[in-house]
C-alpha cells in the first residue's frame, strides 16, 4: 500500500497513541474503517474539542477548561492544605475517597532518572512558587498554604519524587506530610507482602 | 470531573478503539494533552481524511481512494486467479512474497459461529458474484476467474470460513485451492507443534 495512502497515513497517526504497536493500530484502523466510521468521526471531534478547550489550571495545574479549576476556586475546600499527586487520575481517587476537603497540585509526571525526566521537566519549581504565594495574592502577607501532602505514588518513582519535594519544602519551612504505608484495608496479613507489613510496622500508631 | 468535560468526552471516544480500556483510553488522552497536542490534531486529521477517502474495491473489496484498486486494474497480473484472504493485512503479506500474481478478494472478517459472525456479515454473497462475473463484464461469456485458492488463517475460524466457501464454491464447479499446511521454512521437526506435523505428512507431495 502507497505510503499516503490515507488508511496507512491513519495507521500512522494511530501509533503515535502510547501503548499501540503498528499491529494494534492497524487493527483500529481496519475496524474504524470497516464497522465504526462513525466512532472514528467522533473521536476525530473529540480531539480536537480537546485540544482547543483543555488548558492547565493555574493554581493546580490539573487538565480544566477554565483559567482555574473549579476545585481551586471553591470556597469550602481548606485552602491551608496542598496535596500533591502524579496525574489527574490520582486527584480522582483522591476525590473518590471524600475524606479529603484540601486544595491539589497536580504534577503532570513523576521524577524519573532512568528516563532523564528530572524537576524541570515535572514543573517542580511550579510547586514551589504555588507553596510561595501569600494568601490573598497580597505581596507580604503570609503564605496561604500550611501543609503540603504528598501523594505521589508508592513506587520507586514515586518515592523519588516525593523525596525531592519534600527536601524542596523543607528549605522553605513548610510543614510537609506523606500518606501512610500500610496493610491495605480488608486484607489479611497472611497475604501482604513483606515490604508493605515492615513499613505497617514502622509506621504504627 | 464532568461528564462532558472535554477531557472526558476524549477519554470516551478513545475507549472505542478496539482494546482499548478505561486505563489505557486515560492514559492515551492524558498523553496527548500533555505532551503531544500535534500528533492529536495530527490523528483527527487522519481519521476524517480516511473517513472521506477511503471506501471498498468494487472488485475485490479491499480498502481504496479509488471504485477499482490498482491491483484489479493492473492488466499485467493473472485475472483468472483470485486469492481469499481475511484482511488487508493477509494481503500484504501475501504480496510480500512476490509469489502470487493472481487477482484477491479481502473477505474484511471471517465466519464465527461463537460471535454470531455468520456469512452475510462478511459478504460471501459477494465473493460468489465475483466468482461467478463473466470476463470482460459481457453476458453469456465465460467466468473470467478460473481458481480460487482460499488463504485464510489456519485458525478454527479461518478454516471454518475456508471449508463454507469451497463448499459454495464446488457447487458453482469452481476449481478451489488452499494453501498447504505444512512445517514452516527453517524449523528443526523437533520444535515444530504434532498438529503441524500431522498436517504436514497428510500433505506430504
Ligand atoms: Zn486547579
Ligand atoms: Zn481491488
Amino acid at each position: 500500500m502507497a505510503e499516503n495512502h490515507p488508511l496507512e497515513l491513519l495507521v500512522q497517526a494511530l501509533r503515535r497513541l502510547p501503548g499501540v504497536g503498528v499491529k494494534s493500530a492497524q487493527r483500529m484502523a481496519y475496524h474504524l474503517l470497516q464497522h465504526d466510521r462513525e466512532g472514528a468521526l467522533h473521536l476525530a471531534q473529540a480531539l480536537q474539542h480537546a485540544c482547543a478547550e483543555v488548558r492547565h489550571c493555574a493554581l493546580c495545574h490539573t487538565f480544566t477548561e477554565d483559567d482555574v479549576c473549579a476545585t481551586c476556586r471553591d470556597p469550602r475546600r481548606d485552602h491551608s492544605q496542598l496535596c500533591v499527586v502524579e496525574n489527574p487520575a490520582d486527584l480522582a481517587a483522591m476525590e473518590r475517597t471524600g475524606a479529603y476537603k484540601g486544595l491539589y497540585f497536580v504534577l503532570m509526571g513523576k521524577l524519573s532518572p532512568l528516563d532523564d525526566v528530572g524537576p524541570r521537566d515535572i514543573g517542580l519549581q511550579k510547586l514551589f512558587d504555588r507553596v510561595d504565594a501569600p494568601a490573598g495574592g497580597e505581596a507580604g502577607a503570609e503564605r496561604e498554604v500550611r501543609e503540603v501532602i504528598l501523594a505521589t505514588n508508592f513506587t520507586a518513582e514515586g518515592e523519588t519524587t516525593a523525596h525531592v519535594i519534600a527536601q524542596g519544602l523543607k528549605a522553605r519551612g513548610v510543614n510537609v506530610t506523606r500518606l501512610a504505608r500500610g496493610v491495605p484495608v480488608g486484607s489479611e496479613l497472611e497475604y501482604v507482602d513483606l515490604g508493605t507489613i515492615a513499613h505497617a510496622l514502622v509506621d504504627r500508631r
